[in-house]
């Protein structure tokens, strides 16, 4: 009978994730700690295997102190490049045509710990990733109140986390979080304005009263607290798409920076044993396939999804196998419905940031 | 009788100026060093006393390790949104119609080392800066040769000096130095592709065999040892105008990252006995004032301009004074023809570029 236990580690050999049975059934608050001040939590890989991630174990990306909002006293203001600039308290907001959405929301650094050499930034391993019910008002519903005018380009959405980023000498003087939409995304469908997470009003850590929800986009576009949406007829390059949360790309040869947006396809093994069970997800678009390699990537065999593979929403997979005893390099690699596939190796105009290069997982099969 | 030596502190109290009238006679090489690897120069105070900077005394600022460019197998390669791409050669090009222009250049850290507390970056004093002139060819020349297209916005100078940016964890892989312009100001005639500079042809550590020099900005736009044009449709993030060289505004309040461009008044202080001596400059403008305090700013007094101010090129100045006995902060503070003047404070929104706040220097005036 094999042994009930067995042993993840990551390709860098760093950490080893120690996989119980008896942990797949999450308990509350059991989240790993990366930072505390300001709190930067990850969700445990117990509770990925859950469609849906609490609340309380949903991870938790801050860049600085949690601010304390009086939600009485609190207004949402819209102004700049709009016909009617205006605030609205969190009532108001209520009265609007509400839904609700299925959203996964990834940090951007999410996997950030199987970097290899050793980079700064929050060492995230898989954890910081989510799925959650979030409900609201779309951002287009605001935006369509306002008016927006025919010169307008970008939505930039800023929150009352306040601060100076003293880890960066490159940062300017003290800044709200801040991060933009080109005007297209934010009238799309799956962008909303959420008071409410999994049924219940935000919590302060996931931006109560109020937060933009970006669907399909990585986290960091997701501004928490939000207090004001500005319209502007030029590109906004905020602090966190420029100095972070950016990526070159070379068109010409020449590299260029540009804002992280949408997550890339990727997958993730949770367990391997009895089988090997993760879940995948693809930003905008949807997974067509999770393939998985046993032999450290020389040959592949498609896994089954469990459930229908939609945009916006991750979806869990699974790969029956009976393996011999002995050493194995497990790997899993998705592909969305553009036909984009995890790349093999780490592309360092990615930065530190959109990490989804094959990460192999080594299983040691117990003897008998 | 006065002391012939006079000092010169810094507002930080941290480096000594010890000025000598027998120093106001340069001699070649005589550079400060900041930076071995790549080779990073600074012109000694006593030569920006000069009207034109000699070659072997103008700074140096270097962003790798010089290439080495075989002259006779060079070309200039120009692409992107232009009707012909082409490629010259530098015979090729010594055939366009030439021109001949006396510009003023700054390095955006030139003073650095008055920040406190101290930053990262090279740790310039005042003598990251120097006037020239640059003999070749208008960029704009080259331009209506290749035909830009109408769908062009920028135009981006590419070196051929490349590597990975190892002190910056936020960097890319390996990339050529490179920088842009719009198109605007790319077809300006205070723009050339310069081969000469002081009438012989440009050194190794000045650009050869070719160099942008862009009148009127910072010195990190004059990309050096240029090998390729690129013309873009959309506007260009490259690293040097991103992550490095740029700065912050605020519209709407919401800061915002822009490229630093052209050059903020500025005057320097060079000598305090037997008159207070020095240089000003105002990037595209030009000089219309500089004002003296010999009491830490409390009241100020005229200057008088040594020649006549134009745009694009330093003007010296002198102040007379005959002090009593006692120790003076000595503030100069200019002011362009757009009617600005340099500020009090620095501005974070700044990082480290652009220093051009007052910086008293100290002056003790021995008794009999």
């Amino acid at each position: 009978m094999p042994d009930r236990r067995e042993f993840l580690w990551t390709a860098a050999g760093s950490s080893v994730m120690d996989v119980h049975a008896a942990e797949f059934t999450p308990s509350p608050g059991e989240m790993v700690l990366r930072e505390t001040e300001p709190p930067n939590l990850e969700t445990p890989t117990a509770a990925l295997r859950l469609p849906l991630t609490p609340t309380a174990q949903f991870y938790v990306r801050n860049h600085f102190p949690t601010p304390a909002i009086d939600r009485r006293a609190w207004r949402l203001h819209v102004d700049g490049a709009v016909d009617r600039p205006m605030s609205l308290s969190a009532d108001e907001l209520r009265q609007l045509p509400r839904v609700s959405r299925r959203l996964t929301m990834e940090c951007a650094g999410n996997g950030r710990v199987f970097l290899v050499p050793k980079v700064r930034g929050v060492n995230w391993a898989n954890g910081a990733v989510g799925n959650a019910e979030w409900t609201g008002v779309p951002l287009s519903a605001v935006l369509d109140r306002a008016g927006v005018k025919p010169s307008a380009v970008e939505v930039v959405l800023e929150g009352a986390d306040v601060g100076t980023v003293n880890d960066d000498p490159k940062s300017p003087g003290p800044i709200a979080f801040a991060r933009s939409l080109p005007l297209a995304k934010a009238r799309r469908p799956e962008v909303l304005l959420a008071d409410s997470m999994n049924g219940e009003p935000l919590t302060p850590d996931h931006g109560a009263p109020l937060r933009a929800v970006v669907g399909g986009w990585y986290g960091m576009a997701s501004v928490k607290w939000l207090n004001r949406i500005v319209v502007t007829d030029r590109p906004f390059q905020g602090f966190w798409q420029t100095l972070d949360y950016s990526e070159f790309t070379r068109p010409h040869g020449v590299p260029t920076m540009g804002p992280i947006t949408a997550m890339r396809v990727k997958a993730v093994i949770l367990a391997t044993h009895p089988a090997i069970h993760g879940v995948a997800w693809a930003g905008e678009s949807s997974i067509t396939k999770v393939e998985i390699s046993t032999d450290g990537g020389t040959t592949w065999s498609a896994a089954t999804l469990l459930s229908e593979a939609k945009p916006f929403e991750w979806v869990h997979w699974e790969f029956k196998w009976s393996p011999a005893p002995g050493r194995y390099r497990l790997i899993a690699r998705a592909t969305d419905a553009e036909g984009r596939t995890q790349p093999e190796k780490r592309d360092p105009d990615r930065r530190t940031y959109q990490i989804n290069h094959l990460v192999p997982v080594v299983h040691l099969a117990p003897g008998q």
